[in-house]
């Protein structure tokens, strides 16, 4: 039986497929994608994810019996280990970060800031992607710090920041000028997120690659030349479809 | 004047737009493209500045001239100078370098590996791309190790392997495993490279878009995960328009 307080809440566990976004853009991973979220994006994209009306689509999960499905996927072969949500700094996740080095696998762990776990300063990359204003959340900074000190130095730390408009680049450069030795990766927004349960909904992909070139404008006009720009490569490869 | 044995021959010098391919992608960049190329690649993407029936369209510039160009574009402000061609390493680019670092810009260059110079351990990216079967032409691998060698160390270094077919990928495995400690980046080709005067010639995205998908495919199911697989993605936003 799993203590409850060591149970994971899981919406989904899929791949390996390569990472589509941020530093690690490319890389063959495996998706663990807890449930549950402390913010509400009103672009959210993994809405099935986070509001606790898809709660019945979640698991409880121990760290053995979820490491096993890790194990499983990826043949036993270590693989980069994406921690996404939702927010898995929610979750207890410092056991099985723990499981998986012992069988050399990493770990990259995605989050909005908002929560900080003495446990980051194990992963091995630890990305913080806080939300800009057109997500409807605002920003606590001293929990953002918190995450920060939190990793201890340890893990690579990238900033990762989605840009949809004027007012989220502003923010995107204030975040970035707050902290000025970490890589900043921006992303043009999907303003057609999936809707649970409709993978197939249309995305405009049109939309997006325009706010690509705009972004690329923006970032080269202002010489801000040590920003990253990428879009979701999953997006453009497969649309909203899940699970690739 | 500019002696004739420091001149660099030169197709284009663009930017600051960000690249799109490999271990630097989404960076904002200056792109330098030589002429000329000791390669004759079936499928060339940049024919341009390598068949000599375009040599009209280079310019000879003294490294000074060129720098200027270079630091009008971005505005005096330090950015990653990309080195590309053509073959690069058969221009004198050890000045450029030089010159460049002095004002605290960077440099990425990019070859097929068939020719080493003593210069090489001054860039900060070194991008070696083994031209696979599909181009039609044989890698010397005495030569590739001596560019290897002639990095002594210093820039990083990465494989960037371009695969059209199982034959390509094949080469591929064999590339990575002979170079064990270097970052690989696979790239799916483009069977519809622009022709030299018609940039708006019709790009097979879907072809492109198959092949990546492919490539995600076969690494996966070859548990290849510490391959990265990357799409061109100034192709996916722009087709095959030059400057961009």
């Amino acid at each position: 039986m799993t203590a409850p307080h060591t149970a994971i809440r899981v919406s989904e566990i899929f791949g390996p497929t390569i990472q589509g976004e941020g530093m690690l853009i490319g890389l063959p991973t495996v998706f663990v994608r807890t449930g549950g979220c402390d913010y509400r994006c009103s672009w959210c994209d993994s809405l099935y994810a986070v509001d606790s009306r898809f709660r019945h689509e979640w698991e409880m999960m121990s760290t053995d019996a979820l490491w096993q499905k890790v194990v499983a996927l990826s043949g036993g072969r270590p693989v980069m280990v994406s921690l996404s949500g939702g927010n898995p700094a929610i979750q207890p996740l410092g056991a099985l970060l723990d499981r998986g080095h012992r069988d050399g696998y990493r770990f990259a762990l995605e989050t909005q800031g908002s929560v900080a776990r003495n446990w980051f300063a194990e992963l091995d990359v630890l990305v913080l992607s806080p939300k800009p204003p057109s997500s409807e959340m605002a920003t606590d900074w001293a929990a953002f710090d918190a995450c920060v000190e939190a990793a201890r130095g340890r893990p690579q730390i990238a900033l990762k920041l989605v840009v949809f408009d004027d007012t989220d680049y502003a923010y995107a450069r204030d975040a970035a000028a707050r902290y000025p030795r970490l890589p900043v990766y921006l992303q043009p927004g999907n303003h057609t997120p999936p809707r649970p349960g409709d993978e197939n909904a249309p995305i405009d992909m049109n939309g997006v690659m325009k706010r690509m070139e705009w972004l690329v404008e923006e970032v080269t006009r202002d010489r801000w030349f040590d920003a990253r720009v990428l879009p979701q490569l999953h997006v453009l490869l497969w649309g909203n479809k899940r699970g690739v």
